[in-house]
Protein backbone atom coordinates (compact mmCIF):
# COMPACT_ATOMS: atom_id res chain seq x y z
CA UNK A 1 0.00 0.00 0.00
CA UNK A 2 1.09 3.55 -0.71
CA UNK A 3 -1.06 5.28 1.67
CA UNK A 4 0.21 5.30 5.71
CA UNK A 5 -3.25 6.46 6.97
CA UNK A 6 -5.23 3.57 7.98
CA UNK A 7 -7.76 2.15 5.88
CA UNK A 8 -10.62 2.95 8.35
CA UNK A 9 -9.74 6.68 8.21
CA UNK A 10 -9.41 6.68 4.45
CA UNK A 11 -13.13 5.12 4.48
CA UNK A 12 -14.49 7.83 6.91
CA UNK A 13 -13.22 10.80 4.98
CA UNK A 14 -13.48 9.74 1.30
CA UNK A 15 -14.12 6.14 0.35
CA UNK A 16 -17.50 5.75 2.06
CA UNK A 17 -18.17 9.12 2.81
CA UNK A 18 -20.97 10.36 0.45
CA UNK A 19 -22.78 13.88 0.49
CA UNK A 20 -25.79 13.65 3.01
CA UNK A 21 -29.18 14.54 1.26
CA UNK A 22 -31.28 13.33 4.30
CA UNK A 23 -30.47 13.71 8.19
CA UNK A 24 -31.96 12.13 11.47
CA UNK A 25 -32.68 14.42 14.35
CA UNK A 26 -30.03 14.06 16.04
CA UNK A 27 -28.66 17.29 17.06
CA UNK A 28 -25.12 18.72 15.94
CA UNK A 29 -23.83 20.09 18.81
CA UNK A 30 -21.61 23.09 20.13
CA UNK A 31 -18.88 20.56 21.30
CA UNK A 32 -18.68 18.80 17.94
CA UNK A 33 -17.97 21.93 15.72
CA UNK A 34 -15.81 23.21 17.84
CA UNK A 35 -13.65 20.03 17.62
CA UNK A 36 -14.16 20.09 13.87
CA UNK A 37 -12.43 23.86 13.90
CA UNK A 38 -9.84 22.43 16.40
CA UNK A 39 -8.76 19.95 13.77
CA UNK A 40 -9.06 21.93 10.65
CA UNK A 41 -7.56 25.12 11.61
CA UNK A 42 -4.49 23.61 10.81
CA UNK A 43 -4.44 23.22 7.44
CA UNK A 44 -2.50 25.50 4.79
CA UNK A 45 -3.14 28.25 3.26
CA UNK A 46 -0.93 31.39 2.11
CA UNK A 47 0.76 33.48 4.13
CA UNK A 48 -1.34 31.47 7.31
CA UNK A 49 -4.61 33.65 5.69
CA UNK A 50 -7.15 31.67 6.73
CA UNK A 51 -9.97 33.86 5.35
CA UNK A 52 -12.57 30.92 6.45
CA UNK A 53 -15.36 32.58 8.46
CA UNK A 54 -18.32 30.42 9.28
CA UNK A 55 -21.85 30.86 10.14
CA UNK A 56 -23.91 28.80 12.24
CA UNK A 57 -27.28 28.67 11.68
CA UNK A 58 -29.28 27.43 14.66
CA UNK A 59 -32.18 29.08 15.23
CA UNK A 60 -35.56 28.74 13.21
CA UNK A 61 -36.04 32.25 12.65
CA UNK A 62 -32.81 32.64 10.79
CA UNK A 63 -33.26 29.44 8.98
CA UNK A 64 -36.53 30.70 7.92
CA UNK A 65 -34.34 33.30 6.39
CA UNK A 66 -32.10 31.27 4.76
CA UNK A 67 -33.89 28.47 3.19
CA UNK A 68 -35.41 31.02 0.68
CA UNK A 69 -32.39 31.91 -0.61
CA UNK A 70 -31.70 28.60 -1.58
CA UNK A 71 -32.35 27.41 -5.17
CA UNK A 72 -35.46 24.93 -4.90
CA UNK A 73 -33.81 21.59 -5.09
CA UNK A 74 -31.90 22.46 -1.80
CA UNK A 75 -35.00 24.05 0.53
CA UNK A 76 -36.45 21.10 1.84
CA UNK A 77 -32.61 19.36 2.84
CA UNK A 78 -31.87 22.52 4.44
CA UNK A 79 -34.90 22.89 5.95
CA UNK A 80 -34.39 19.85 7.99
CA UNK A 81 -30.81 19.50 8.59
CA UNK A 82 -29.86 19.49 12.37
CA UNK A 83 -27.16 21.95 11.72
CA UNK A 84 -27.13 24.36 8.19
CA UNK A 85 -23.47 26.48 8.18
CA UNK A 86 -22.53 29.45 5.57
CA UNK A 87 -18.91 29.57 4.90
CA UNK A 88 -17.43 32.80 3.70
CA UNK A 89 -14.37 34.87 2.68
CA UNK A 90 -13.49 37.37 5.04
CA UNK A 91 -12.07 39.85 2.38
CA UNK A 92 -10.51 42.19 5.21
CA UNK A 93 -8.07 38.76 6.30
CA UNK A 94 -4.89 41.45 5.57
CA UNK A 95 -6.18 42.60 8.99
CA UNK A 96 -4.69 39.64 10.46
CA UNK A 97 -1.64 39.13 8.66
CA UNK A 98 1.28 40.74 10.95
CA UNK A 99 -0.35 38.51 13.90
CA UNK A 100 -0.98 35.10 12.16
CA UNK A 101 2.22 35.48 9.74
CA UNK A 102 4.71 37.08 11.67
CA UNK A 103 7.87 35.78 9.92
CA UNK A 104 6.66 38.83 6.66
CA UNK A 105 4.65 40.64 8.44
CA UNK A 106 4.64 43.45 5.68
CA UNK A 107 2.95 40.62 3.63
CA UNK A 108 -0.13 42.86 4.57
CA UNK A 109 0.94 46.34 2.58
CA UNK A 110 3.25 44.93 -0.16
CA UNK A 111 0.19 42.47 -1.48
CA UNK A 112 -2.84 43.33 -0.10
CA UNK A 113 -3.55 46.76 -0.21
CA UNK A 114 -5.81 46.37 -3.47
CA UNK A 115 -9.14 44.71 -2.56
CA UNK A 116 -9.22 42.77 -5.52
CA UNK A 117 -6.30 41.23 -4.82
CA UNK A 118 -7.90 40.18 -1.37
CA UNK A 119 -10.65 38.98 -2.50
CA UNK A 120 -9.14 36.93 -5.09
CA UNK A 121 -6.57 35.40 -2.31
CA UNK A 122 -9.52 35.26 0.66
CA UNK A 123 -11.78 33.21 -2.16
CA UNK A 124 -8.78 30.87 -3.01
CA UNK A 125 -7.87 29.91 0.23
CA UNK A 126 -11.38 30.31 1.90
CA UNK A 127 -11.97 27.02 -0.42
CA UNK A 128 -9.31 25.40 0.32
CA UNK A 129 -10.64 25.74 4.00
CA UNK A 130 -13.50 24.67 2.92
CA UNK A 131 -12.39 21.70 1.97
CA UNK A 132 -11.17 20.95 4.85
CA UNK A 133 -14.03 21.89 7.34
CA UNK A 134 -15.82 18.89 5.14
CA UNK A 135 -13.16 16.29 5.77
CA UNK A 136 -13.80 17.74 9.34
CA UNK A 137 -17.08 16.94 9.22
CA UNK A 138 -16.60 13.77 7.97
CA UNK A 139 -13.68 13.12 10.96
CA UNK A 140 -16.66 13.85 13.61
CA UNK A 141 -18.83 11.24 11.98
CA UNK A 142 -21.13 13.13 10.42
CA UNK A 143 -22.09 13.87 6.89
CA UNK A 144 -21.96 16.69 5.03
CA UNK A 145 -24.32 18.29 2.41
CA UNK A 146 -21.89 21.23 0.65
CA UNK A 147 -24.07 23.17 -1.72
CA UNK A 148 -23.22 26.21 -3.92
CA UNK A 149 -27.28 26.41 -5.24
CA UNK A 150 -28.03 29.72 -3.70
CA UNK A 151 -28.35 33.15 -4.16
CA UNK A 152 -24.59 34.33 -2.95
CA UNK A 153 -26.05 38.09 -3.23
CA UNK A 154 -28.55 37.84 -0.69
CA UNK A 155 -27.32 35.41 1.88
CA UNK A 156 -24.52 38.39 1.87
CA UNK A 157 -27.13 40.64 2.59
CA UNK A 158 -28.66 38.92 5.12
CA UNK A 159 -26.23 37.10 7.37
CA UNK A 160 -23.14 38.53 5.91
CA UNK A 161 -21.72 42.14 5.31
CA UNK A 162 -19.92 43.57 2.38
CA UNK A 163 -16.70 42.00 3.64
CA UNK A 164 -17.72 38.54 3.37
CA UNK A 165 -18.33 36.71 0.31
CA UNK A 166 -20.41 33.57 0.83
CA UNK A 167 -18.68 30.69 -0.98
CA UNK A 168 -20.62 27.21 0.22
CA UNK A 169 -23.95 26.83 2.07
CA UNK A 170 -23.89 23.01 4.04
CA UNK A 171 -25.97 20.91 5.80
CA UNK A 172 -24.47 19.24 8.50
CA UNK A 173 -25.93 16.10 10.49
CA UNK A 174 -26.15 12.57 10.79
CA UNK A 175 -27.06 10.97 7.71
CA UNK A 176 -31.06 9.49 7.28
CA UNK A 177 -32.93 7.26 5.51
CA UNK A 178 -31.73 7.09 1.72
CA UNK A 179 -29.22 9.81 2.62
CA UNK A 180 -26.56 9.27 -0.29
CA UNK A 181 -27.48 9.68 -3.92
CA UNK A 182 -25.22 6.67 -5.82
CA UNK A 183 -21.77 7.76 -6.10
CA UNK A 184 -21.31 9.50 -9.41
CA UNK A 185 -18.41 8.01 -11.69
CA UNK A 186 -14.56 9.34 -11.58
CA UNK A 187 -12.21 10.48 -13.53
CA UNK A 188 -9.14 7.93 -14.32
CA UNK A 189 -6.43 8.48 -13.40
CA UNK A 190 -5.05 8.69 -16.83
CA UNK A 191 -7.30 11.35 -17.52
CA UNK A 192 -6.16 14.01 -14.90
CA UNK A 193 -3.13 13.30 -14.16
CA UNK A 194 -0.44 14.33 -16.94
CA UNK A 195 3.36 13.92 -16.38
CA UNK A 196 6.09 16.04 -18.04
CA UNK B 1 -14.01 13.13 22.51
CA UNK B 2 -16.43 14.38 19.65
CA UNK B 3 -14.71 13.40 16.53
CA UNK B 4 -14.58 9.88 15.28
CA UNK B 5 -10.94 9.69 13.38
CA UNK B 6 -8.67 8.29 15.16
CA UNK B 7 -5.59 10.31 16.32
CA UNK B 8 -3.29 9.18 14.42
CA UNK B 9 -5.01 9.78 11.71
CA UNK B 10 -5.89 13.59 13.24
CA UNK B 11 -2.11 13.92 13.73
CA UNK B 12 -1.02 12.65 10.20
CA UNK B 13 -3.49 15.13 8.20
CA UNK B 14 -3.82 17.99 10.45
CA UNK B 15 -1.81 18.41 14.06
CA UNK B 16 1.22 17.17 13.14
CA UNK B 17 1.35 18.21 9.40
CA UNK B 18 3.16 21.03 8.72
CA UNK B 19 3.88 22.75 5.19
CA UNK B 20 7.30 21.03 3.95
CA UNK B 21 10.06 23.36 2.59
CA UNK B 22 13.47 21.17 2.53
CA UNK B 23 12.97 17.40 1.18
CA UNK B 24 15.04 14.57 1.12
CA UNK B 25 16.20 12.44 -2.00
CA UNK B 26 13.93 10.06 -1.54
CA UNK B 27 11.58 10.08 -5.21
CA UNK B 28 7.78 10.07 -5.06
CA UNK B 29 6.84 7.13 -7.15
CA UNK B 30 3.96 6.83 -9.85
CA UNK B 31 2.27 4.46 -7.58
CA UNK B 32 2.32 7.21 -4.84
CA UNK B 33 0.58 9.63 -6.81
CA UNK B 34 -1.77 7.23 -7.77
CA UNK B 35 -2.54 5.91 -4.82
CA UNK B 36 -3.17 10.07 -4.06
CA UNK B 37 -5.50 10.92 -7.13
CA UNK B 38 -7.34 7.25 -5.99
CA UNK B 39 -8.00 8.02 -2.75
CA UNK B 40 -8.93 11.88 -3.11
CA UNK B 41 -10.58 11.78 -6.21
CA UNK B 42 -14.03 10.96 -3.91
CA UNK B 43 -13.87 14.20 -2.50
CA UNK B 44 -17.41 16.02 -3.16
CA UNK B 45 -17.49 18.92 -5.99
CA UNK B 46 -21.12 20.36 -6.80
CA UNK B 47 -22.63 18.59 -9.80
CA UNK B 48 -19.69 15.95 -9.22
CA UNK B 49 -17.29 18.12 -11.88
CA UNK B 50 -13.90 17.50 -10.54
CA UNK B 51 -12.39 20.46 -12.40
CA UNK B 52 -8.88 19.23 -10.89
CA UNK B 53 -6.18 18.58 -13.35
CA UNK B 54 -2.72 17.76 -12.68
CA UNK B 55 0.51 18.64 -14.14
CA UNK B 56 3.90 16.19 -12.90
CA UNK B 57 6.43 18.00 -13.49
CA UNK B 58 9.35 15.46 -13.58
CA UNK B 59 11.83 15.65 -16.21
CA UNK B 60 15.03 18.20 -15.21
CA UNK B 61 14.09 20.15 -18.71
CA UNK B 62 10.43 20.79 -17.64
CA UNK B 63 11.62 21.68 -13.43
CA UNK B 64 13.92 24.06 -15.74
CA UNK B 65 10.94 25.82 -17.17
CA UNK B 66 9.05 26.07 -14.40
CA UNK B 67 11.38 27.12 -11.52
CA UNK B 68 11.99 30.90 -13.30
CA UNK B 69 8.45 31.26 -13.25
CA UNK B 70 8.00 30.70 -9.50
CA UNK B 71 8.31 33.79 -6.65
CA UNK B 72 12.14 34.50 -5.90
CA UNK B 73 11.34 32.79 -2.63
CA UNK B 74 10.01 29.63 -4.00
CA UNK B 75 12.97 29.13 -6.82
CA UNK B 76 14.94 27.08 -4.26
CA UNK B 77 12.46 24.35 -2.62
CA UNK B 78 11.19 23.66 -6.01
CA UNK B 79 14.37 23.51 -7.43
CA UNK B 80 15.17 20.75 -4.99
CA UNK B 81 11.85 18.99 -4.31
CA UNK B 82 11.33 15.38 -5.77
CA UNK B 83 8.37 15.72 -7.34
CA UNK B 84 6.29 19.15 -7.94
CA UNK B 85 2.70 19.51 -9.19
CA UNK B 86 1.03 21.99 -10.91
CA UNK B 87 -2.98 21.87 -10.19
CA UNK B 88 -5.22 23.61 -12.38
CA UNK B 89 -8.69 24.58 -13.05
CA UNK B 90 -10.11 23.00 -16.46
CA UNK B 91 -12.35 25.55 -18.05
CA UNK B 92 -14.46 22.89 -20.27
CA UNK B 93 -14.90 20.27 -17.60
CA UNK B 94 -18.73 20.63 -18.47
CA UNK B 95 -17.98 18.57 -21.31
CA UNK B 96 -17.64 15.78 -19.18
CA UNK B 97 -20.79 16.63 -16.79
CA UNK B 98 -23.82 14.04 -18.83
CA UNK B 99 -20.93 11.23 -17.96
CA UNK B 100 -20.00 12.65 -14.12
CA UNK B 101 -23.17 13.98 -13.13
CA UNK B 102 -25.99 11.23 -15.01
CA UNK B 103 -28.54 12.37 -12.43
CA UNK B 104 -28.80 15.41 -14.23
CA UNK B 105 -27.68 16.00 -17.28
CA UNK B 106 -28.75 18.68 -18.90
CA UNK B 107 -26.51 21.06 -16.23
CA UNK B 108 -23.90 21.47 -19.01
CA UNK B 109 -26.45 23.32 -20.80
CA UNK B 110 -28.57 25.02 -18.53
CA UNK B 111 -25.48 26.30 -16.16
CA UNK B 112 -22.34 26.63 -17.92
CA UNK B 113 -22.99 27.47 -21.95
CA UNK B 114 -20.76 31.17 -20.42
CA UNK B 115 -17.13 30.75 -19.98
CA UNK B 116 -17.44 33.13 -17.36
CA UNK B 117 -19.80 30.68 -14.99
CA UNK B 118 -17.19 27.55 -16.23
CA UNK B 119 -14.23 29.92 -14.75
CA UNK B 120 -15.98 30.69 -11.69
CA UNK B 121 -17.03 27.06 -10.86
CA UNK B 122 -14.18 25.48 -12.12
CA UNK B 123 -12.26 27.80 -9.69
CA UNK B 124 -14.42 26.97 -6.83
CA UNK B 125 -14.17 23.14 -7.16
CA UNK B 126 -10.79 22.53 -8.72
CA UNK B 127 -9.85 24.79 -4.98
CA UNK B 128 -11.65 22.06 -3.00
CA UNK B 129 -9.92 19.38 -4.82
CA UNK B 130 -6.24 20.80 -4.02
CA UNK B 131 -7.57 20.94 -0.38
CA UNK B 132 -8.45 17.12 -1.03
CA UNK B 133 -4.98 16.69 -2.99
CA UNK B 134 -3.03 18.28 -0.39
CA UNK B 135 -4.38 15.75 2.23
CA UNK B 136 -3.57 12.76 0.13
CA UNK B 137 -0.74 13.90 0.33
CA UNK B 138 -0.21 14.13 3.70
CA UNK B 139 -2.11 10.40 4.17
CA UNK B 140 1.23 8.91 1.84
CA UNK B 141 2.93 9.89 4.71
CA UNK B 142 4.66 13.09 2.25
CA UNK B 143 5.10 16.96 3.21
CA UNK B 144 3.25 18.78 0.79
CA UNK B 145 4.23 22.21 0.25
CA UNK B 146 1.92 24.29 -1.76
CA UNK B 147 2.58 27.74 -3.26
CA UNK B 148 0.76 30.31 -4.59
CA UNK B 149 3.52 32.95 -5.73
CA UNK B 150 4.27 32.34 -9.27
CA UNK B 151 3.71 33.95 -12.94
CA UNK B 152 -0.01 32.37 -13.25
CA UNK B 153 0.20 33.52 -17.10
CA UNK B 154 3.61 32.20 -17.36
CA UNK B 155 3.05 28.80 -16.29
CA UNK B 156 -0.61 28.44 -18.27
CA UNK B 157 1.40 29.07 -21.78
CA UNK B 158 4.53 27.12 -20.25
CA UNK B 159 2.40 24.18 -19.42
CA UNK B 160 -1.18 24.32 -20.03
CA UNK B 161 -3.39 26.03 -22.34
CA UNK B 162 -5.81 28.33 -22.55
CA UNK B 163 -8.80 26.07 -21.15
CA UNK B 164 -6.84 25.31 -17.81
CA UNK B 165 -5.87 27.57 -14.88
CA UNK B 166 -3.30 27.13 -12.52
CA UNK B 167 -4.49 27.54 -9.22
CA UNK B 168 -1.91 26.13 -7.02
CA UNK B 169 1.99 24.64 -7.49
CA UNK B 170 2.89 22.16 -4.57
CA UNK B 171 6.00 20.50 -3.77
CA UNK B 172 5.95 17.23 -2.51
CA UNK B 173 8.50 14.49 -1.09
CA UNK B 174 9.90 13.55 2.66
CA UNK B 175 9.88 16.37 4.70
CA UNK B 176 14.54 17.08 5.11
CA UNK B 177 15.97 18.87 7.79
CA UNK B 178 14.48 21.85 9.53
CA UNK B 179 11.64 21.64 6.52
CA UNK B 180 8.88 23.32 9.00
CA UNK B 181 8.74 26.91 10.01
CA UNK B 182 7.22 27.23 13.72
CA UNK B 183 3.93 26.75 13.41
CA UNK B 184 1.68 30.15 12.82
CA UNK B 185 -0.99 30.98 15.03
CA UNK B 186 -4.48 30.32 14.56
CA UNK B 187 -7.43 32.48 14.85
CA UNK B 188 -10.06 31.24 17.53
CA UNK B 189 -12.74 29.98 17.63
CA UNK B 190 -15.39 32.51 18.62
CA UNK B 191 -13.51 34.56 15.89
CA UNK B 192 -13.99 32.19 13.34
CA UNK B 193 -17.69 31.21 14.03
CA UNK B 194 -20.68 32.85 14.45
CA UNK B 195 -24.01 31.87 15.85
CA UNK B 196 -27.78 32.88 14.26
Amino acid sequence: MSLVLDAAAQDLLFREAHTANTFTDEPVTEEQVQAIYNLVKFGPTAFNQTPLRVTLVRSEEARARLVPLMSEGNRPKTSTAPLTAILSADNEFHEELPHLFPAFPQAKDIFYTERSARERDAKLNAALQAAYFIIGVRAAGLGAGPMTGFDGEAVRKEFLDDDHTPLIVINIGKPGEAAQKPRGPRLAYEDVVKTV
